[in-house]
C-alpha cells in the first residue's frame, strides 16, 4: 500500500521550499523581506469586494460549468479595449490560471506527448505536465539575450512526432521578458510549420513599461484556430485568492472538451467570478497607476542590481520578476538557503527564488535567482542593499568557485 | 491539429445532456419539474455569507495551499462532534469535493491502475477517471437488494494485479443507500486482504434518515493508514457554488503528496472558505432541521411510487437521490427524453437523470432513472404524479418491449 509513482515524483514547490529556513530566521529574530513570492501587495479593487458582498440569492447553488455568463461576457467586453474580438462562447471560467493549464495540456495532448516551452518557465507548468503525464520540451533561453525566444533552429532541433503544442508565457514570469509581435509571428509560423497548438499564459499582459504594449496571441489570425490563452485575475486585480482564471479559445473543438472537463469539476467558485465582474468594468487608469508603480520598483531594483559587477541583467520589460544571473555563484540553492541561514545585516536578511526550479534542464539556471518586486520602493531599495551583500559575503566564502568561473 | 484522444473520449454530464430537450420544453410553454438535478434548495446559512462580508483585508492575497489553518481547525472541531479525532494535518481543502476525488485518485492509483467501485456511483467519477487515467472496475449492486455492498465473491472477482483501492460512497448518490458498519467492515477486511486503499465519499453524511446513523470509514482502527476521506461543504451547508471540499487521512505520505498537487494549483478560494469556517461553527439542531425536511420528501416521493405496479424501490435511507427501477422500459435514456420532447400533462412535465450514466457496464441500468427529491413536498407530490403519468402513457406506446420484459 505505496502512494503512486506519480504522487511520489511530483515537485514541491520551488519557491516555498525554503519556508522552513525562513521560520527558523524569523525565530531568531530576523526580519526578512520577501523577493521571493509573486504575490501583489496593491489593495484588491474595493469594488470586487463590495460585488461579493451584494451577493443576496437565498442559496449559493451551482454556477454553471462554464462560468457565470455575466462574467464571460465582461471578459469579452475587457478584451475589446485591446481590439481583441471575442465571443462568450470563445471564454470558458476556470479555477484560477492553474485550471486553465491543465485544461490547455489535457486538450492539447495525450499521455507521453510533448509541449514545447522555453526556459525557465513558471514551474507549476511542471506539476500539471505531470498530473496530464505529458513532457515539457525546454528550449533554453539566456540571461545574456533578456530570455528572448531562441533562434529557429533552436526551436526547430526541439521538435519531436511526439510534439503538440508550443507554450509562451508573455510578459514572462519568471524573467519579466516581453515577447515582441515579430517574436509571436515567428512562434506562430513554428507552429503552422509543424502543425502544433500555441497556448500563451498572458496573465500579465497588463504589466508592461516603458510605453511598451503586450501583444496578445489573439491578434494573430493565421493561427487563430491554434491558439489557446491562459488567462487569470490573480495579479490583474490582486485577486490571488480569487481563483478565477480563464482559459480561451477561438477552437470550437478546444471549448467543446474545456466544457466537458469544466463539467467534472461542475463549477468555477460563484461569489469570487461576482467580484471579477465588477474588477472587469473598472476604468482603464486603474491600470496605468499600476504599471506607474511596478515600472518605479522595477527600475529602483534593476538600477541597484546592475550597478554592482559580475550581475547579467538585461532589463525586463514586464511582469514583475527578473532572473538575475550572478557571476561566481555555481549553487544559487545553496546561496538562497545561506542568505536565510547564515547571513543578516542589520538584524535583517532576504528570501529569494532559486533559479534552478524554473528550468527542466538538469543543471541549468544554478548561477540565478528569481526575484519578484512585490514590495514599495523604500523596502525594496533596501532588500536589494542587503541582498548585495549578501551576495558579496557569499562569493567572498568561495574562492575556489570563483577561480572555476 | 486534432485535440487530444483524451478529450474526444471524455464524456458529457448525464445529468446535463438532456438540458437542450428541457429548453425546448420551456419554450413551448411547458413548466418542468426537475428531478435531475441534485442542487439543494434549503437556503445557504446566512452565517456563512455574512462571515464572507466581513472580509476586509486589504489584499486578497494567495492563502496556504493546505487551506486556511482556521478552516482545517474546524473541520477537526466538526468531526470530533461524531467522535472522530483529527488533527488539522489530516484535513487538506481542496475546490469543492471535485478536486478532493481528483487528488485521491492521483495518488493511490498510477497511469492504467485499477480502482473498484460499486456500480451505479456518482458519474463524475468517470471524468476524473480519465483526467488521472486510470480504470473504475465496477461491481453490480442492484435495485432489489437496495444497492447494498456486493458479496465477498462478487468483490473478490474484480481484484487485479493493478487494483489500488476501493471507492464506496454512503450515503450514496445516486441510490440514497447508507451502508452500515457491517458492510464498511466488510469493506475495511477487503482492502487488507489486498493490501488497498479504501476512499469513501462522504459528502452526504449528514443526510441520514430513519433515525439511521451513517458510519465514516474514519472510525475503522483497523484501516486507519489505509483510509481517504472526500469531503465537501456543498450539500452539508447548501453551498454548492463555494467551491470548498476537504481530502481528509490519517497517512502522512498520503497528505504529503495531496499538498504537493495543493500547490501546484496554489490555493482554494479564500472568501469561500471564510463562509466554511463560519458554516462549520453552526449549532447541530441546523442539521436536525434539515434531516426532517428531506425525509418528508423522501416519504412523499417513496409512498408515491412505490404504490405504482412495476416499480422496484427499496427504500433508501439518506442522501437526497433514489434509484427507480421500472419493469418494462428498456430505453431509459429514450423515456427521459420522451418526457421532455412528446409528454405532457396539465402542461407540466418531469425532467429526470436515465441511471445509464451512472454505470461503467455497458447496458446496465437502461430500465433505471436517477430522481433527486430537492423540491419542497407539494411540488415533490405533483412531480411524481406528472412522472407515473408519462410513465404509464409510454409504457402503453411499448407493447413489444413490456411482452419482452
Amino acid at each position: 500500500m505505496r502512494i503512486s509513482q506519480r504522487a511520489r515524483v511530483m515537485q514541491e514547490s520551488p519557491i516555498r521550499k525554503l519556508a522552513p529556513l525562513a521560520t527558523a530566521a524569523r525565530q531568531r529574530g530576523l526580519s526578512i523581506y520577501h523577493l521571493n513570492i509573486g504575490q501583489p501587495d496593491l489593495p484588491t479593487p474595493p469594488q470586487f469586494l463590495e460585488a461579493v458582498a451584494r451577493f443576496a440569492d437565498p442559496v449559493l447553488a451551482y454556477g454553471p460549468s462554464d462560468g457565470l455568463p455575466a462574467l464571460r461576457e465582461a471578459i469579452c467586453a475587457y478584451f475589446s479595449r485591446y481590439k481583441i474580438h471575442l465571443d462568450p462562447s470563445q471564454v470558458l471560467i476556470t479555477n484560477g490560471g492553474s485550471e486553465a493549464i491543465l485544461f490547455a495540456f489535457s486538450v492539447v495532448a495525450d499521455q507521453q506527448e510533448e509541449i514545447i516551452v522555453p526556459e525557465p518557465f513558471y514551474t507549476n507548468y511542471n506539476g500539471y505536465a505531470q498530473m496530464a503525464n505529458l513532457h515539457l520540451v525546454p528550449v533554453r533561453t539566456h540571461a545574456e539575450e533578456g530570455f528572448h525566444l531562441p533562434p529557429n533552429e533552436v526551436l526547430e532541433r526541439a521538435v519531436s512526432s511526439r510534439t503538440k503544442a508550443l507554450l509562451l508565457c508573455s510578459p514572462n514570469n519568471p524573467t519579466g521578458t516581453v515577447l515582441t509581435r515579430e517574436e509571436l509571428e515567428r512562434a506562430a509560423d513554428f507552429c503552422l510549420r509543424h502543425d502544433l497548438f500555441l497556448i500563451a499564459d498572458e496573465v500579465y499582459k497588463e504589466f508592461t513599461y516603458d510605453g511598451r504594449q503586450h501583444t496578445s496571441v489573439l491578434e494573430l489570425p493565421e493561427v487563430e484556430q491554434r491558439v489557446i490563452v491562459v488567462d487569470s485575475i490573480s495579479k490583474r486585480f490582486s485577486a490571488c485568492g480569487a481563483r478565477v482564471g480563464a482559459i480561451i479559445s477561438r477552437n470550437r473543438d478546444v471549448m467543446a472538451a474545456c466544457l466537458k472537463l469544466g463539467q467534472a469539476r461542475l463549477c468555477p467558485p460563484t461569489l469570487e467570478q461576482l467580484g471579477a465582474v465588477a474588477a472587469y468594468q473598472l476604468e482603464e487608469d486603474y491600470f496605468a497607476a499600476i504599471r506607474r508603480e511596478y515600472q518605479r520598483r522595477r527600475d529602483v531594483l534593476y538600477d541597484k542590481l546592475t550597478a554592482e559587477p559580475g550581475i547579467i541583467l538585461r532589463k525586463p520589460r514586464g511582469a514583475f520578476y527578473m532572473i538575475v544571473k550572478m557571476q561566481g555563484i555555481n549553487d544559487a540553492d545553496d546561496f538562497a538557503a545561506w542568505l536565510l541561514r547564515d547571513f543578516a545585516e542589520g538584524g535583517e536578511t532576504v528570501m529569494v527564488a532559486p533559479a534552478s526550479g524554473f528550468y527542466a534542464t538538469p543543471g541549468a539556471g544554478r548561477d540565478e535567482v528569481r526575484i519578484a518586486y512585490v514590495l514599495e520602493v523604500a523596502k525594496l531599495e533596501r532588500a536589494a542593499e542587503v541582498f548585495l551583500a549578501g551576495l558579496a559575503q557569499y562569493r567572498a566564502l568561495q574562492p575556489a568557485l570563483t577561480t572555476e568561473a
